[in-house]
């Protein structure tokens, strides 16, 4: 389908909500443009006119081309990363975000209900808050049960089942090889031991094939990354 | 579209997330049979065989025609009312369960997960968890606020982000107008009064619109109801 309405995608790099969005552009072959906002100093005009919730991601939609800090009244805002993934999957049907099989259609919105509500919640508390890694670690099996033997959530192809996940496990990854959290140090690195294990074989394979994408290179870049999280002040130690 | 594969639909008539379901298999004109499942008494080949969670609803959707209680392998098995409204809408494209315009779409999306979200946490921590009544209050202010001035949440036809919450909406008046619930005797007839005033005036318009579809009408027995939640041990007074 040819693309007949402008995108701007309002974002930051460090957000894994963003990237959902990121890579699910990417996927379609959108034409967009990417608007980044420091939520840390939110300027007026995108809670006033983009999202009124103030949150990252949204996009815009239609209307003319415009300054993204001018958005048009004439534009369609739209928020919440699995709205948006759903939107993109709509209006781009030949993108391959979701199968066309109402079937397989459900089963990647399983997966996505399933992990959404369970694993990340380990994510959060671990390198945020001080929970013990049990959390993480306990979802992160839960999810890689839910994986077939092979391939992707639902098929040989990635889809946004996928793609709601794999910046999670990006982030992960990259905090737990630079020992990054609220947690003492080196407990980074012992959790990451458990999570290289032969326990979790299978996760480990999945996040090389999440990897492998282009879509997801296109939106991660490791360097950056690593100097983002690592400017972090919650992660600051003596 | 000819449906040309068998539906069963695992609920029970007291749940609200089973109603969302039965609404749209009545809406899109589906083909199924319903099977009640009482949780309390839980038969073993439904945690088995349909549904691992083994809670309500699920469908079976394709295989042979079988005994709901010997469900085929050869059958898809889905769970979580969001999923299988989706599921149903993808199914049934015609049915006007989701509108066709990728736009309305994504608006009937968010319109259920920021309603999802908020306003029925009030219902539990109200009915159920001696909660007080302000955050149900909030929670249908803030409903109300994301309704358009007159129809449905998209538009003139309802869809499944008005089916998400219709249940919600008649099991919360039909408590009240009953005064169930764990808070003291009298207190559901006040919040009633709070929720009939004018300040709730396009609440309860949404509400009369909601009770007049037919497919609502299909899946919701005033009386039935009440019997059922008026023997709610929970409820009992002294």
């Amino acid at each position: 389908m040819v693309q007949t309405e402008q995108i701007t995608f309002y974002s930051h790099i460090y957000s894994p909500y963003g990237q959902r969005v990121h890579i699910a552009l990417e996927e379609a072959n959108a034409a967009y443009t990417f608007h980044s906002i420091d939520l840390m100093n939110k300027p007026a005009f995108y809670t006033k006119e983009v999202n009124p919730v103030g949150k990252i991601p949204a996009i815009t939609y239609g209307g003319p081309k415009v300054d993204p800090e001018q958005p048009s009244p004439e534009s369609t805002k739209l928020r919440e990363s699995g709205v948006i993934l759903e939107f993109l999957a709509d209006l781009f049907p030949d993108s391959g975000l979701l199968p066309k099989d109402p079937v397989l259609r459900a089963k990647a919105r399983l997966f996505i209900t399933v992990v959404d509500g369970q694993p990340f919640e380990g994510f959060k508390g671990y390198f945020f808050m001080r929970e013990p890694a049990t959390k993480l670690i306990d979802g992160l099996d839960a999810l890689q049960k839910q994986l077939p033997a092979t391939g992707f959530a639902v098929g040989e192809k990635w889809t946004i089942a996928d793609i709601a996940i794999a910046p999670f496990l990006a982030r992960i990854f990259l905090l737990l090889e630079n020992d990054l959290g609220v947690y003492p140090a080196g407990d980074g690195k012992k959790t990451l031991e458990i999570l290289r294990g032969e326990k979790f074989a299978r996760l480990n394979k999945y996040y090389e094939d999440v990897k492998a994408q282009s879509s997801f290179k296109a939106t991660w870049d490791e360097d950056t990354q690593t100097t983002i999280w690592k400017s972090n002040p919650m992660f600051k130690r003596e």
